[in-house]
């Protein structure tokens, strides 16, 4: 089968929002082994979509069209789509019930223009929608399978995962093909290739390949073949191969994040944690209660911004940071030992650094220390990170995350 | 003049990357006042490369094509256009010299396959590459303008900038074209077009569109003319009328994010702050800290994701969270004063509530508390979020900041 993705909207055209939705649909449908064509991105009007969904309707099988579904007057996929198939649009009642008790919950009146929502193309599958009022839409035309979706990421991406993945997956007939990811962490791409090479391999079957995102690489492997079990299997296999190369680097798989890892590790042993940041600011206690469930082993955060926060709320003595530095081992060292235990958790973590930017030419912008107070005893780790502000604060918290994890292995000592 | 960006590669259109040169291109684009159409995303093979030139050709005057130049046998774009075009591939002695020392530099050899990169098609402008090897092409057909770029976002860039940019100017003649970009908070994109129904005009000069972000709708005004003056005085005109119907609502303009107004307030005022979170788990104080800066009014944060935390760093009275419950008015209220009094700064801003999911089906998912305490007393406001965990606690943290503004601006009583 092969796909074409349309995004209609001024927003992505022009630039205004990335377009997160293209890449992620890329992935998924490359899951299932339909190929990805083209993807179009094309503004509001309706000239525009339906000269869009006309090519598209010429070169491919399955047309997912992003965006367009909301309520106001520049929202017209759903209309402009339905003209071009010929399909009238019905009320759903169920789907008005829906709206009307949403909008009842916060007090908003359902005016006739939010109540366009709740008409769907006859014939159509309806596609709910857990985090918006806009239902997703299957229509399928003699050969062609048409897929509509809302714009808003948060709302588009647990439709896709819930339904439209198994409903192409029962349609596509393109044999098995399955990818995993192996999530590389303290390598650049170029050492990783180095220390790989033989591994890697972009034509062959299983295919390896590279993708270095922000702070981390990606090790994609994708094998394609009739039977289930085999393909599992030749995954399996260069997997096992590469992490025996990679060893503690790889620290997850797929979807997994490295808070995700963490979580496990502090879950599965019943261990608490509390967490005292400086230069990241609240990041690193944002990133572990991103987690579901985390309030059973986060017991709480100290964002210590100040001297006197880190003196009143983390006993560091005056003297070490007059002496040594706010941002130096021993304070590093000090702030976990004291979270930990004024906590009463069984890890403390701590970061102190410079972000940046700074007037000062001294000042060592991306000098991080990290901090891990343990029942065994207090380590820390000096790291130098590199970029702006904010790349600064993201790589010290994602290296806090990781030293917690290599502790958890018996890599830290 | 028209436009149509085209993307060749496989790691864009398989999700692999995010279409960062998309983005930024578009919005270059923008401010010459070029009209971009449509964006397409193709695989590597020629045959696609092929099939979405000609139909750009068709449809627009300027075509950007981004990626493809590099030295690998997939890389085909120069290839392919010349030959669609019908120019030749001429040795550019002068790039071939410039790689030579390049390569010499690092110790590898100049092979074929990497001296493919000094052929430039016959009568094409070179643009200079500073970050790479590949050199950027300018081709002038007839009535037609090809650009094409290296794919890696850090050659592409200073690359549009320091040549694409000024050539395009010349060739431009769409005058002077400025955009203003007005922030909208707390107003949802169908409210907020009815209220200002009459100043939107997506065909005028100005034009006026609106654009929904994740919490937040912007209002982008437009407008063209000869005259640098006319044009200025034109957007501020309509900017006017527009904040008028909108007072508060508008946070800010252009780039300025919230925490950056927030800041400005707390900055001028010689004022401190103080933050006590439990559901947003540091977001809200990793929001204030990215400003550059912060340290100078950001005293502290505290995550008290426990009850225990709650009741030893905020002394919130036990009774009052067995009876009332630590989502609740008075849990936001005691927080708010007592982070403000402990941390002895100007504000304190507190957030308590429930980011979900959760197994109790009674739990009011998306119920958050928001308790601001300041030298005049203390304030509470009640929201219901929608959406998942993540963001719920987007928009806790959000709506906290704007709080903290509308105060400042004599609206919180």
């Amino acid at each position: 089968m092969k796909a074409e993705i349309i995004n209609v909207g001024n927003e992505v055209l022009l630039g205004y929002v990335l377009n997160e939705n293209a890449s992620f649909l890329s992935k998924r449908l490359a899951s299932l082994g339909i190929e990805l064509m083209y993807h179009t991105v094309v503004g509001d009007q309706s000239g525009s979509i339906s000269s869009a969904f006309r090519q598209a309707r010429d070169r491919v099988e399955l047309i997912i069209l992003t965006g367009g579904l909301g309520t106001t007057a520049d929202d017209l996929t759903k209309e402009v789509i339905c003209k071009e198939a010929g399909i009238p649009l019905r009320k759903c009642v169920k789907w008005e019930k829906h709206l009307e008790k949403l909008y009842e919950k916060v007090g908003i009146e359902l005016e006739e223009k939010r109540r366009r929502q709740a008409y769907v193309p006859e014939g159509a599958v309806l596609i709910p929608n857990e985090n918006g009022t806009a239902p997703g839409i299957i229509i399928e035309l003699q050969d062609k399978m048409i897929v509509l979706l809302p714009g808003p990421p948060e709302e588009l991406k647990p439709m896709v995962e819930q339904t439209v993945m198994p409903y192409l997956q029962r349609k596509s007939s393109a044999g098995i093909i399955k990818t995993r990811v192996l999530r590389v962490l303290g390598l650049g791409e170029a050492t990783l290739e180095e220390r790989i090479a033989r591994l890697i391999d972009i034509e062959g079957n299983p295919r390896v390949v590279l993708m270095a995102q922000s702070t981390e690489v990606h090790v994609y492997i994708t094998a394609h073949g009739d039977n289930q079990t085999l393909v599992e299997e030749m995954i399996q296999e260069r997997e096992n191969r590469i992490k025996e190369k990679l060893a503690s680097f790889v620290y997850g798989v797929d979807e997994e994040t490295l808070e995700d890892v963490v979580a496990r590790f502090l879950f599965q042993g019943g261990y608490t944690l509390a967490a005292a940041e400086s230069c990241t600011g609240g990041l690193l206690a944002d990133k572990l209660t991103n987690v579901p469930g985390s309030s059973n082993y986060f017991l709480r955060g100290i964002v210590c911004y100040s001297n006197e926060a880190k003196i009143e709320l983390l006993k560091v003595p005056r003297e070490t940071l007059d002496t040594m530095g706010a941002v130096s081992e021993e304070t590093a060292r000090i702030m976990a030992d004291n979270i930990r235990s004024t906590a009463a958790a069984d890890f403390g973590i701590s970061i102190t650094g410079y972000a940046g930017p700074s007037d000062e030419p001294l000042e060592p912008v991306g000098l991080v220390y990290i901090g891990l107070s343990t029942p065994e005893g207090v380590y820390c780790q000096r790291c130098n990170f590199w970029g702006d502000r904010r790349s600064i604060k993201e790589q010290a918290a994602v290296y806090a995350l990781n030293l917690l994890r290599l502790y958890f292995l018996g890599f830290v000592d």
